[in-house]
C-alpha cells in the first residue's frame, strides 16, 4: 500500500507527478485543453504549466504541431519524451530501491478499520 | 542541483518533508507551537498535522510530556523518532539510486542565465 510521490526539485522549479501525468496526457490527446479537462485544469492552468516547463528545459518538451491531414495540434518534443521517460525511471529506480523499508514503515500504520457490514 | 523530494503515498493520508520537518522540529524544541512557528505554521496548523499523524500509526509520534523540572512540554515518541529515522532513511536510498539518473536529467536544464555584474 505505500508508495513513493516524487519531485524533482530542479533549483527554484520542480516537476512531480502532475507535471508529468500533464505531458503523458497531452502526448495521448495530442491536445492541451484535453489533457487539462482530463485532470480538471482550466486551459490557462494548463498552458502555464507547459509554459514553465517549455521554459525549464534546454528547449521545449511540448510543441505546436501546424499543418498536416489534422489540420494542426500539439505534441510532445524528442525532449519532452526524454523527460517523461527520465522521470518515470526515475521513480521506477527509487520505489525498487525503497521497498523493504516502505513495507517496514507501512507495518507501523494503525490497523485499517474492519469494512462496516 | 537536481535533488528528490519525496512523499509517501500510506492510503489516504501522506507524510512528506513538511510533516517530517515539524516532527524533528518538535523533537528539537519539545513544543507544537515553537516548531510550528519556526515553519511559518499557525498553531492549529501545527496541532492539526501532529493528530493527523497521530492517528495515521499505530500509537502516536507525538506525546504531552507532563510533570517534572522544566513543567512539562511535548516530545517525539520512540515510534515518532522511527518514523523519523524511517523517512529519512527512504530519503537517502532513493536519491542514492537515482544519483545518476538526476544528473542526466540536470544535464538536459536550460543553462542558467548569468549572473548580473
Amino acid at each position: 500500500m505505500a508508495s513513493l510521490s516524487l519531485r524533482i526539485d530542479l533549483g527554484p522549479h520542480r516537476i512531480g507527478p502532475g507535471k508529468i501525468e500533464l505531458l503523458e496526457r497531452i502526448d495521448a490527446a495530442g491536445s492541451i485543453s484535453a489533457a487539462g479537462r482530463a485532470m480538471s485544469m482550466s486551459y490557462r492552468r494548463a498552458w502555464e504549466l507547459v509554459e514553465e516547463m517549455n521554459g525549464l528545459f534546454a528547449g521545449p518538451l511540448v510543441s505546436a504541431r501546424t499543418g498536416g491531414r489534422q489540420g494542426g495540434g500539439t505534441a510532445l518534443t524528442p525532449l519532452g519524451h526524454a523527460v517523461v521517460a527520465s522521470y518515470r525511471a526515475i521513480e521506477q529506480a527509487a520505489t525498487a530501491a525503497t521497498r523493504q523499508q516502505l513495507a517496514e514503515l507501512e507495518a507501523e500504520l494503525a490497523p485499517l478499520p474492519t469494512a462496516a457490514e
